[in-house]
């Protein structure tokens, strides 16, 4: 076989440092035939029949895995400080492994306070009660019972990419740097359908909810967003939540910071005021530059990282590439995904897969002619309130080396000779 | 703790024997206070503290399961006739146990000729050849190279539905009469960026797609379809193709019969006519009432299902529960569908959950009141080329008691008295 070509051509670059046109991804777009140096194909002799084909495959299973090439493709889980903590902390998603917006549930983040609990649903109640006329207490048929609603949506850790503020660039993966943001179809019963039962007295203003770990996890919520678009989910990806994200009941606050979507949800009490758990108040607020702090900043703000090129998927010489990434807000819908090739001097479009949905990510594609050189790749999200990603300069200037909750700076990922892409401040 | 009241109030039934209104379903209704007969909820004392709440909780895994609660939830995978026929037919979806509409990739159903090959990815590759300018073989690699697009889509076996067509109703689950379907965000490169690539002969009107398992499973495709929307898939739910569902790459022809979207997919050949593979001539062919057949035909037609109730889920006590099912067209969108619970003398719309993509699932939902009396619980969908599902008795008198592959006709549960389901010719 003989190496040859496969750069689609979509014309003249529209960036520095190589970036071409998003109509490439435009479906119906003609890519001009092939001319270009990389040697991504090969031209074709016949195809040597594999073992593979030579026998029968194995049988059916009644709950499929990966295959077995890929059990690399896992959570990335920090050493325990002892054994009795295991189950504090995070599990991060491969953000570099993935494509698509939706995060396999085997794969998707966690952030546990006291290790994920083994509930036996049949034993598992929801309280509602405090503030509200008539208390109500749940099962899960109970639940099932209610008209129920779907939707994608991120969680997203507050404190996801807080290594990226740092002082110097850590050399660390993007698990470790980006990895705690995911995205499910989520499927249960509005919050508002099951206040509405229980009847809100008036002088309710905020929901605690509280989950069944042995931490108690509770976060206070405003009872607005209780009733605006809260869920209590039973489903994840069509199937029941998974134990790590909160089985069997977990709740939904989208685009509200991770741990106010509580798993292992057990209670809701309303209450005249926040109940300030030690969830939301030595940890979960935003420390600022004067040393003073932002408390209940719910929503999680517009940001992007680019999941490929990444550390750990090197560039195999120059030629043509798709950077790829997501998008998010918790504020609303992206509008507008800008790749930068040159650490920020140039910018242009990159391609929006749709459906673009409100509090979910949005995969972005750009097509990039990678000349060899070293290069810093870039990407810079704006949602449909207008708000910008900020710049890491704007982001320090703002909460200083010590505030590093909803850090959602531009991120850069710098290209070496090799191919390899590093974490950098540019 | 005192049984007490949970049904929302909607208002007057909108159809015969207590369909309610949808606008329960809509984003921002007021549900009228609680009044009603059915004790779903309890009214509440203090939670008691349980088990799980007394120890620190399980470590972080890597790659996560099901809770062990769940271990029923699996794929329904009928014996096989010889040991040495294993993974030869079909495995399928308990649609029953899910909700959403993504399948979870575990629970995907699949149909298998040979069994499921084992593939090394790196040994893997793609062949395009036939009526092209340029003859290519890629690697994974490769494929990783080229601009990817990603889109939820249905993948539906042309024989789902088969044993609807039986002189009697047949008495067994959902699965084994409608499990066949499934969903996934498919993610891959377009066909037609790499057939622009091998340069399309102009003679060239079919593209041969064969797998590699042990069947070389085999079918033809139209050009056109090639050219329009079809996908190389590398990516299904976020993470790599599933080994049963065609790892390391499968073909996806959104809307097409379940077996054209090849998995394993190892050769594309372009010819200027179908190859008449055993795969589309001694099965896959619609058999009519005059013992004609037509043949490549593709789409799979306007269809819906209603998952709960269902063979499985009892209902437990009059009262008021969500209808809810699946409805999808492989000729586009979903418009409407209509839900009877009085075997189709009179119907209602069923609220739809967004977002509502072409040739993707549709949630639908419908609010009912059950009397406690026997009901029959049919839908009925219409897609956007203005489609209708059709009656059974439509469908048998076009097709006969012989032709059942592409059964797309309205289904009905019957629910008893003691709230059990189950299938019924109304």
């Amino acid at each position: 076989m003989k190496a040859r070509i496969t750069r689609p051509d979509p014309g003249d670059p529209v960036a520095g440092n190589g970036l071409l046109s998003r109509r490439l991804f435009l479906q119906g777009t003609v890519i001009a035939g092939a001319a270009g140096p990389a040697g991504a194909a090969a031209q074709a002799d016949p195809l040597a029949v594999t073992p593979w084909m030579k026998v029968p495959g194995t049988g059916f299973t009644g709950y499929g895995q990966p295959s077995r090439f890929e059990d690399k493709v896992v959570r990335v889980i920090p050493p325990a400080a002892n054994p009795v903590t295991q189950g504090v902390g995070p599990a991060r998603t491969p953000l570099h492994m993935l494509d698509g917006v939706i995060t396999p549930s085997g794969l998707h983040f966690e952030r546990s306070h006291s290790g994920i609990p083994d509930i036996d649903p049949d034993q598992h109640r929801l309280l509602i009660h405090g503030l509200v006329k008539r208390p109500l207490v749940f099962t899960l048929e109970a639940l099932h019972r209610y008209p129920m609603q779907s939707r994608i949506a991120f969680i997203e850790c507050a404190g996801n990419g807080m290594l990226l503020n740092a002082p110097q660039p850590q050399q660390t993966g993007i698990a470790a740097l980006h990895g705690m943001i995911g995205c499910s179809e989520w499927t249960g019963v509005r919050l508002s359908t099951l206040l509405d039962e229980a009847g809100v007295d008036p002088s309710a203003r905020w929901v605690i909810a509280e989950g069944a770990d042995a931490a108690a996890m509770s976060r206070s919520i405003p009872l607005a967003k209780a009733l605006d678009d809260a869920l209590v989910c039973l489903y994840q990806n069509g199937e029941r939540v998974r134990p790590s994200n909160g089985y069997p009941v977990r709740l939904l606050v989208p685009g509200f910071e991770g741990n106010m979507n509580v798993k292992w949800l057990r209670r809701l009490k309303l209450t005249a005021g926040p109940v300030m758990s030690k969830d939301e108040t030595s940890k979960y607020t935003i420390l600022l530059k004067d040393e003073k702090a932002w408390q209940f900043v719910f929503p999680m703000e517009v940001k992007s990282v680019i999941t490929r090129p990444a550390p750990g998927i090197a560039l195999k010489g120059p030629g043509f590439y798709e950077i790829s990434g997501l998008a998010w807000s918790g504020n609303g819908a992206i509008r507008q995904v800008d790749v930068s090739a040159d650490g920020g001097q140039s910018w242009a479009p990159a391609a929006l897969q749709g459906p673009v949905l409100a509090k979910a990510p949005v995969r972005f594609r750009a097509a990039w002619q990678w000349n060899g050189a070293p290069a810093i790749l870039q990407s810079r999200a704006v949602d449909d309130t207008g708000m910008v990603q900020p710049t890491r300069a704007a982001f320090v200037n703002e909460r200083g080396a010590r505030g590093a909750y909803h850090y959602n700076a531009i991120a850069s990922w710098r290209i070496d000779e090799k191919g390899e892409a590093s974490n950098v401040y540019a």
